[in-house]
């Protein structure tokens, strides 16, 4: 199992990828090929006294910039390590890639090298949020703006594959993000969604109110990109707000300071729980084979994290989950209009 | 001035809105009528030993039920306290209304009864959310879960009124919620949204993401239905679990209940930030005179808080704003086509 990593994406490149490369291979016994410029690699490694031994590397001479056009990956940037990485995994020469580059850019190559699955209209960014009692995957978080129903229905096939291959579950809870727990709420999209839902054979819970997700109301929180998006960013800034507020608290004073002392397993604790480097990246599913996003201010823990994710993903063969899911999910709604995939 | 209130409105109902507008009677000299079973009210302010000097009663036989269908409360529940309510505001004979009963239902009577201020395509509801160094008015949050641009431009115009005329803010800041900063970010409603936004005569800070607005990015939150609700929802379900989280953190040991303590005033400072009851109700706008929803589960405080709010709306002449806002909104945007009324 060789895992691609970019070497070259997110705030910490490449010496965070680099330590994390290292330690996944230490910890998880995986090969892991660096993708990015060999010489930059190898000076970075020898500045930090970092031994290179059984990693791989291929090179890329050019970084896809984070605020770039996302279209112009494969056109503009065709050396970059994203284009690299992804080219590669298509080639079989990685079985699957990591990076915490640019978002839209590495969804947009590996839809356009790698492909997508057999019978998926679009691929979509899942994140692992934590909650009550561990975490829940949300998808779609940001890839598709504007969804149709049907995409809708393929989110909660591709996230129940995930949650069941990965993370262990047997009969993933699917839940749809509806302003209203009855089947008749929400706008047009919410209410196909929820009708096409209820008839392919996972394990639909009905819809879920955004107020019951902290809870642990579902293991996967299917929505369209557009809201999903504000749902990760609420979720990340509440959880930040809340942290000031607890900073705040508890540097007041020598007493409160002192408090603080005498609650810090409870503060570590939260903090754990909302530690993102602890679930890895978020899968991009849809795609023929695992790629997954770190996020962009990625740490070595991270990278390793999402290395492991990556091996996770083959290990537990979401995609061959995926694709049986969209045969069963075809075979029960054969009956319905297909309709038609759009690029 | 003489408020409105529907004593059969609410969980607490009809005792906390009696005790609710006694307190506003005597707080603000505001004059109160309660709408509801009068035979009722009497007997539960005679139970609770509660004076009903001052105050006016307007009779209505029948309660709304919360769960029923919105758009059948002018026909199959004429008598409910939130038609009474609605027709007598319409009938000049109070100047503003206040519920905590079925929100669709509210939404549904004054829009058909007292109707909306001229040229508004669709009343929406504003929440006032709190956030560092305040609260935001987070609008619409679930009147109108399909929404079109022109009517998102409408929702910033109805709130920098409201901030204004109610907050006393000099120029509300309005963002729109969005996927990103950039003018091309999220789906086409929301890049059409923003190209009017740009154009109207309010402060348009652009695109707001939902992680800086617990951070008070700014004071008008402009969002589709769907995803006001959303936002709401899990702004009340991350702040619950948060609670929750800081409860059993500080009630583990002996420790930790001498560490809570210790930082009291902080945690009760924290949870008079985020207690909806300071600040009232949701004020229903675009209506033709000021309709405040108050939240289901409110108390007394809540009550008299959103019997406040009412009085603010009509000194701060937030009707006059809107028409005012919309005629200039009108007047800026005459080169564009105009697009037909929704009913």
């Amino acid at each position: 199992m060789n895992i691609l990593l970019d070497a070259f994406g997110g705030d910490n490149a490449p010496l965070e990828p680099i330590k994390g490369a290292i330690e996944a291979v230490k910890e998880y016994g995986v090969q892991v090929t660096l993708v990015g410029d060999e010489e930059k690699i190898r000076a970075c490694a020898k500045e930090n006294n970092l031994s290179l031994e059984g990693i791989g590397l291929a090179h890329a001479g050019d970084v896809m910039p984070m605020c770039a056009d996302p279209s112009t990956v494969m056109k503009e940037h065709p050396d970059s390590s994203i284009a690299v990485g992804c080219n590669l995994l298509k080639e079989h020469k990685g079985d699957a890639f990591v990076s915490a580059g640019n978002t839209g850019a590495l969804l947009m190559a590996a839809s356009l090298t790698v492909r997508r699955i057999k019978g998926i209209k679009r691929a979509a960014l899942g994140t692992l949020v934590p909650c009550q009692g561990g975490c829940y995957l949300l998808m779609d978080c940001g890839a598709n703006a504007e969804c149709r129903p049907d995409m809708l229905a393929q989110f909660a096939v591709m996230g129940s594959a995930y949650m069941s291959g990965v993370r262990g579950l047997e009969r993933p809870r699917i839940g749809l993000v509806n302003n209203g727990t009855e089947e008749n709420k929400g706008d047009s999209l919410h209410r196909e969604a929820h009708a096409i839902l209820k008839k392919i054979p996972i394990n639909f819970i009905g819809n879920v109110e955004a107020r019951e997700i902290p809870f642990g109301a579902c293991d996967v929180a299917v929505t369209d990109g557009f809201t999903g998006n504000a749902i990760l960013k609420l979720t990340e800034g509440l959880g930040s707000f809340f942290s000031k507020f607890l900073k705040g608290m508890f540097t007041r004073s020598t007493k409160t300071k002192l408090a603080f002392l005498m609650v810090k397993d409870g503060v570590n604790d939260f903090k754990k729980m909302m530690d993102y480097t602890e679930y890895g990246g978020a899968p991009l599913l849809g795609i023929a084979k695992p790629v997954i996003k770190a996020h962009g201010s990625s740490n070595a823990k991270a990278f390793k994290n999402a290395i492991r994710q990556a091996k996770e993903c083959l290990e537990g063969d979401v995609i061959g989950k995926i694709e049986t899911g969209l045969a069963q999910m075809k075979e029960q709604m054969k009956d319905l209009p297909e309709v038609p995939a759009e690029e």
